[in-house]
């Protein structure tokens, strides 16, 4: 445990637009807000669930900037750095190490495929050692089903080798139990966050830091809850509780589904915009997801 | 045909860059240069091939003002300008147009998986309004096995219905005949490239446009010979020859073998390197290429 290391649950922050696609950042400071009210350990924002994939460099830049100004502490703050390009990846990180943030969460560059683990920690090394810093914290970023370029089990052996005091953390989202469980048996040192909350109760039986959920934009406080509990006798039932929830919005894509329950809560109708390539729920989407989930006992902010 | 309209072989032109990982500006323009010289119809610089997706932005703006600016004329380029970021290819598309480039090459957004066509077409769309000039000539890059994301026929066809003006071609990587035999079929009116030299005979004889193929940055004039005798009784003989070239160098990957072959040519061992997550070769294997090479009967240049 270092001054990096975090734990518990994270949220990768929506990223809310108006109706012209521009970033909206007082609804995004908003929200950021009432994330960490509901108990959130830490935001990381401009994940992939903050379709920061979507946004320019500049954008994510100013939208970091703004939550700062506005006293989102920065030690409460992992954003997402990882670009395809190895500059601008570079230019990310230290731009948020310079801004103090905690760690940043870093995907391998995935344009390029059949890349092998060479090449992997050559990007990861490369943008390491050209940021310098010894502040910076890097959490690996797991995420094959979406990035395609994964991180081996071997590989994150050799970044965690060569770079003990950076490389604090990894989140799976692999959506594979196998390999979260791979991965906290060979790197106990390595705080580990399961990418769903689905494997909540899991991760943290086996030594793991917690979940860095997109569900965490609706439920963060009773994912939180499952943390805390989880040596407690109704951890199942918790767990049980969490998963019906997210099973129950995932019937839509995840981005779109999450942001119309934010649209609802928050009474906004632009909180459905999402950039292309996604595409927004309606509005009768959204009222059939949110009777869903209240079906299954959930409300957002309840 | 439009004045939009390129035909005959295109190069995505290679960068090279310096021992520090920074394009190295002079060699592009001379590559370029030569690359015209060797009868290159046109260039699509900041392709696949061209590691474009391992530069910035700025990079990439950059680089085309410095080939620009040394007379490289507009009307032989059609510069990548397909980001995953709405906001970012909107800037590079309009820079390169305003720039009088006679075409781009737009990549759809490459990050999200399981994208369907609306949200693919909202994307191009988007694009092709915001840009909102009547000068840009939009060609689609269609590469599945390196974007993972593609674009299917139906697709292709809302597109050309709804901007026939602006989407003039495509450039097909997927490596699969059948797909370019069908674009081919559907959309007479598209100027179709094949990504690959292996179907440059069969695309010629199927009424495409020629192709746009990383070989080109070492065998241009051979290629294009095929392009202009595709019709002539030596033609099966030309196509045999310049896939045992490409088939030779394709036991190494793609862009480091190719820049092997560029640095034993410039006699510059820093035209070897690329940017990770790519690796490049070593001076032995380098030897070993153009050795193979000769004795397949191909030399660069020569």
């Amino acid at each position: 445990m270092t001054a990096k290391t975090f734990s518990g649950v994270l949220v990768p922050a929506l990223t809310p637009f108006d109706s012209h696609l521009d970033p909206d950042t007082d609804a995004l400071l908003t929200h950021c807000r009432w994330l960490l009210d509901q108990g959130a350990d830490g935001l990381a924002v401009f994940g992939t669930t903050s379709e920061a994939n979507s946004l320019s460099l500049e954008e994510r830049m100013s939208l970091l900037e703004h939550l700062l100004e506005n006293g989102i502490p920065a030690d409460k703050l992992m954003p997402g750095t990882g670009m395809c390009a190895l500059s601008e990846t570079v230019r990310l990180t230290r731009h948020a190490v310079e801004h103090g943030c905690r760690g940043v969460l870093m995907l391998p560059p995935f344009y390029y495929k059949a890349i092998n683990d060479d090449g992997l920690f050559a990007s990861y090394a490369e943008v390491i050692e050209r940021v310098g810093n010894a502040a910076l914290g890097v959490y690996l970023y797991h995420i094959p089903p979406v990035a395609q370029v994964g991180l081996s089990l071997g590989l994150i052996g050799r970044l965690l080798s060569a770079y003990p005091d950076t490389v604090v953390g990894l989140k799976d989202s692999s959506g594979d139990w196998e390999n979260t469980s791979a991965v906290l048996r060979e790197y106990p040192s390595l705080a580990t966050f399961c990418g769903s909350e689905v494997f909540l109760l899991e991760t943290m039986r086996n030594g793991g830091a917690g979940s860095i959920t997109a569900t965490g934009n609706i439920n963060a406080a009773q994912i939180r809850k499952l943390y805390c509990d989880w040596q407690k006798e109704d951890a199942e039932a918790l767990q049980a509780q969490i998963t019906t929830t997210r099973r129950t919005y995932e019937t839509y894509a995840t981005i779109p589904a999450l942001k119309a329950v934010a649209a609802d809560f928050y009474a906004t109708p632009d909180w459905r915009v999402v950039r292309p390539p996604l595409l927004s729920l309606g509005a009768g989407e959204q009222q059939t997801l949110v009777a869903a989930l209240a079906d299954v006992g959930f409300e957002m902010g309840a």
